[in-house]
């Protein structure tokens, strides 16, 4: 559920957001998925687990997502899930400053995978995936076989 | 110069220091000072060289601090300047959640340092300013002998 909040509230959020959070999505193979890959579109934010208790009161601004405790110490806040995903970048996209294009790039993937229809729909999507790569300075280039 | 800013970009400068900003004061060994050590100050804020451009949006936000590259590839901003950082503090202190007792600490040392007129004044001066290697996690402690 989403928590109604103020301007600050989300200005703040979209300063955090563009400090420290990531946003990216993930083609991830999976053969119960009808092309074999499951498009998988996250934003998270980090911080160490000694500042667990004030990075809690971050998150709870909003109610969305969950909280995942890394081996190395690393406490990450994950939305996941894209109706949690579309109803956060509603609340700071007005106010973000630096992650712009990684926003505009999620929006798009998100409404075209609500569009994909035929195999060529879903290898375009997968283009659009992999110019995340270069927003996010990522050197991995994956090669990826669709299920035919 | 302080620039006159929204508070919707204050909110946003709060959620950036919290998420990536850094506050602590150094007393750095310096003989030309009374008690051989200058009490310096710190905000900063961290980011790859990669995001300059972006980063420099975020912070002429304000028209207080300067920018450094490192040789790690690492863009600081930083706040150094006593009167700046005390601007800078009031700009964004009501929305910080985070970092609000470095906050509070910040302001107690620079409080603190305006009142030093004895030994004595600053030995307690720098037992506060140990109080932030705890705030910050770190794990370093240092011995320091006061110019007698």
């Amino acid at each position: 559920m989403l928590k109604s909040i103020s301007s600050t509230k989300k200005s703040y959020l979209a300063g955090f957001l563009d400090a420290d959070g990531s946003i990216y999505v993930q083609a991830k193979p999976n053969k119960t998925y009808r092309f074999g890959f499951q498009v998988a579109p996250y934003i998270v934010f980090y911080q160490s687990h000694k500042d667990a208790k004030s990075f809690h009161r971050v998150c709870s601004l909003t109610k969305l997502g969950h909280k995942r405790l890394r081996k190395d110490g690393i406490v990450e806040h994950i939305i996941s899930k894209q109706e949690e995903i579309i109803s956060f970048i509603g609340l700071v996209e007005p106010y973000v400053i630096m992650k712009k294009s990684q926003i505009a790039l999620l929006k798009r993937i998100i409404s075209l995978k609500k569009k994909v229809k035929t195999r060529k729909d879903f290898k375009q999507l997968i283009n659009v995936i992999d110019q995340f790569r270069e927003l996010n300075y990522s050197k991995k280039r994956k090669k990826r076989t669709l299920t035919p």
